[in-house]
């Protein structure tokens, strides 16, 4: 990767981004037959299995019908996360006297943070570019693909005959049904980051992870944002009390919250863009500039001619797949958003690695076997893996769960950094962890140790034993670790204890 | 722990300090005989040793002389990485534009980052007050210590006879020995941090990992900083290229880097502090407002009369214990900085419950089984864990480097983070973990995982399988251990791939 500075870099990103990911002047290659592997979609799952698969000697071909990185580099993580940095410093900056830095400069430039997230997504997309991925031996197809039958896909006039195909085409956005929306326009990930600058009030709909990370980074940013959800919390996928930190988080910065609202209705009025929420029996209307919605997101099916090729596939719920990552065609596997369920990144990455090897090798890995974590973006971030505690008792799993508060660790409070928890559930009696949910400024950072432990089958009594360097909010893990220690520390057995050094003092 | 926010507290944070750590109208208790422990100092290893023994019903004395807490809370961790943190948000903010905010004020007010360290060490006194410490059983005796003989020791008047004592009064600062320094005056951390506000100009005298640290901190605040150190690298128990990275990262904030360079003489002039420096052969002098020096710290021995309880100890090196943190004394253990080596409060925290276990309950645990992790809190951090490759060259250990840099991680990227990066090293021909070194913003907190992996002999390779959220900069240690499961694919395995690969496609 060539790493260069953005502030000395004068190439248009928006080209580099171009030329890097769907170059205008690519021919496609000559179909070579048959492959060992036809990969559809090059995003996270179909890059990693393409680059995987051809590593390992095999023929591979990689279709794209948009550009190189998918949703992640093009308009997902990438984008979000290098806001959300733009829209922490900015945060840290109003907080400047509190740690003794003069009062910082009050206005943000949201144009010059959004000329940098194309700058960084142009940095990112160098690690896979059009002819890297040439030069590592794919065969690399723009355009949409098609099956043709059981064992080809065509793309343009070429037909791909496969041994094996991996079907990786990812999600596409689905707007809300809202009436008058359509008509009066809005925003979603996949324009808002080609703006030149944002507009002075927005709405955001849908209060999941994307929508609660834009809310608070466009609201650190200076744009006054009204954030409706219609459920009474944020993050479904989520315990209680971290989206309702969440919830305080996103007020403090100035996010104007609406839960448990509805949109039904948008108009355009002399004043802009008029959204009529609905909450309980009332109604009332909000007029902002613009929308954005990152709500609905379903698998991308749509012309496959998946049925050409016996795959079956369900419109809201993506391509059927086993545990294998397999199709119901048998020579045809599945992995990343395409398959629904948790659509990130790195369950993509992990089942394109599984289906690579189940579809070459004879392999029987199981997605099903994976630890899978995931994290909010927000600030605090909110980093989860295992069961949930509402989870555990739904399936009758007796837990006990053992929280640190991040204001009770000592780098924490250096830090300035005290909202949030350490929460690691083990079963009850016993130590074995199923599940943590880390709030914290870094906790998709921190998460790993456990991801680990769990992957292992480690207690969280060992943890316990394993140092952590002082002052670290990690050290917070530790810290619930000795008091599932001290847990063993029974009344009886304290009794027993105090016997012995009582016994002790009399005999010395 | 009170939840107190800074904002709104108007006490003076030194008194409460002093109030909460060493209470003026504190009437030591009469002295119950014979203690199952008597710990003398009360710092990280004797407040942990001293909680833990009485939560297990062990009748225990607590000597401080100073106040609770120790250096940790009182001139070391805690005040500097309060510092630290003010110093970093200045640092950000002078790179405002660059992630889109608008340029930041100019000039710190280091006054108030002052006040700032003062309240967060009075925050986090509140976990360790005399009063708690009374409450949870322990005998708290202010005074000092002085061994009467192998099975008591005298505070004041009072004499407190043991079954088993724990030595732990940790270090005390030593001047360096430059010819008019004590004349002229100068700092150290046990000063520093009750200044109101920071000279102009200041002169750090020491490159370890306290000096670099309060070097880029106070740099960041204004002051205009020279760092001299005597040796050709910054932090002598860090590998090459990290001081390096260091190196730079300091000369970026500004500080004014001297290596290879020795302080010979300080006097006073009309201008200030006149400091002559001496590298290679040339003498040159610089002038500043103040001194800092951060070197030499030695075990704490003075007046203990450690001979009338037959514990062996150096003054250089502190007292003579064996693995299980005896002295020479069978009675008598000690823990912490006293008995010098890594100089760590988590080592001392470690330290001391093996200490507790070995002293109450014939417990056999060895300090030396344990993997001890450190971190130098500059930005980035550098987090290091296990052997460095001089040491395992130096010990014939054949090993292998798994490296990703920092500004390979897509984190990293949209972070602005990219200075740093993973180096794992494993074992030649296998993946057994000898040791660690990650420089990046939150090493730290990123480490625990690679500490966890060697404490439980996981080899790098099932790293590769554990599943880290994307993006996160914790991500690196995973395409560290990727690198080294694709180092299985040998040449001649890729030639076996390929053609199985070849003779699927013959098959298909």
């Amino acid at each position: 990767m060539n790493k260069a500075t953005f502030d000395h870099d004068s190439t248009d990103p928006r080209l580099e981004l171009r030329r890097n990911l769907r170059p205008d002047d690519w021919n496609n290659p000559a179909p070579a037959g048959p492959y060992n592997l036809v990969v559809i979609g090059a995003g996270p799952a179909g890059l990693t299995a393409a680059r995987i698969a051809a590593r390992l000697g095999a023929r591979v071909a990689l279709i794209e019908a948009g550009a190189i990185g998918g949703d992640c580099t093009n308009i997902g993580c990438v984008p979000t996360k290098a806001i959300i940095r733009s829209g922490k410093l900015y945060a840290d900056a109003r907080r400047a006297r509190h740690f003794g830095a003069d009062a910082a400069g009050e206005t943000p430039d949201p144009a010059l943070a959004l000329q940098r997230v194309r700058k960084v997504q142009a940095r990112i997309s160098r690690s896979e570019t059009a002819e890297l991925l040439k030069s590592e031996g794919i065969d690399l197809f723009f355009g949409k693909a098609r099956f043709a039958d059981h064992r080809s896909v065509r793309v343009g006039d070429a037909t791909l005959r496969f041994l094996r195909a991996l079907v990786a085409t990812g999600g596409v956005l689905r707007p809300p049904a809202i009436p008058g929306l359509a008509e009066i326009g809005f925003e979603t990930v996949e324009t808002l980051f080609d703006r030149d600058t944002l507009p002075r009030r927005m709405m955001v709909i849908g209060g999941g992870p994307l929508g609660c990370e834009m809310a608070q980074a466009l609201c650190r940013l200076g744009v006054g944002i009204v954030l409706v959800h219609d459920a009474p919390k944020f993050l479904p996928e989520e315990e209680r009390d971290a989206a309702q930190l969440l919830s305080e988080s996103l007020a403090r910065d100035g996010v104007q919250v609406h839960l448990n609202t509805t949109a039904v209705s948008a108009r355009t009025t002399s004043e802009g863009k008029e959204i009529t929420l609905s909450t309980g029996g009332d109604r009332f209307a909000i007029t902002v500039d613009e929308v954005l919605t990152g709500v609905g997101r379903v698998p991308r099916i749509a012309g496959l001619d998946l049925a050409a090729a016996g795959i079956a596939a369900d419109p809201e719920t993506g391509i059927e797949v086993d545990d294998f990552m397999r199709t119901t065609n048998r020579r045809v596997f599945a992995a990343g958003d395409v398959c629904g369920g948790h659509m990130f990144t790195h369950v993509a990455n992990a089942a394109a690695r599984i289906a690579v090897r189940n579809a070459l090798f004879f392999g029987r890995q199981r997605l099903s076997r994976q630890i899978i974590p995931w994290c909010t973006f927000t600030d605090p971030e909110i980093a989860h893996v295992g069961l949930r505690a509402d989870q555990a008792i739904s399936q009758g799993i007796p837990i006990k769960t053992y929280t640190v508060l991040m204001h009770e660790n000592d780098r924490a409070i250096t830090d300035g950094e005290e909202t949030g928890f350490v929460k690691i559930r083990v079963r009850q009696g016993g130590d074995r962890i199923l599940g943590a949910t880390v709030v914290a400024r870094h906790a998709g950072d921190m998460l790993n140790e456990i991801t680990l432990a769990m992957e292992r089958r480690i207690g969280l009594r060992a943890l316990s034993g394993v140092i952590h360097a002082y002052p670290t909010q990690s050290a917070a893990i530790r810290t619930a670790a000795d008091a599932c220690v001290a847990d063993r520390l029974t009344p009886r057995l304290r009794r027993l204890s105090g016997m012995w050094m009582s016994l002790l003092r009399r005999g010395g």
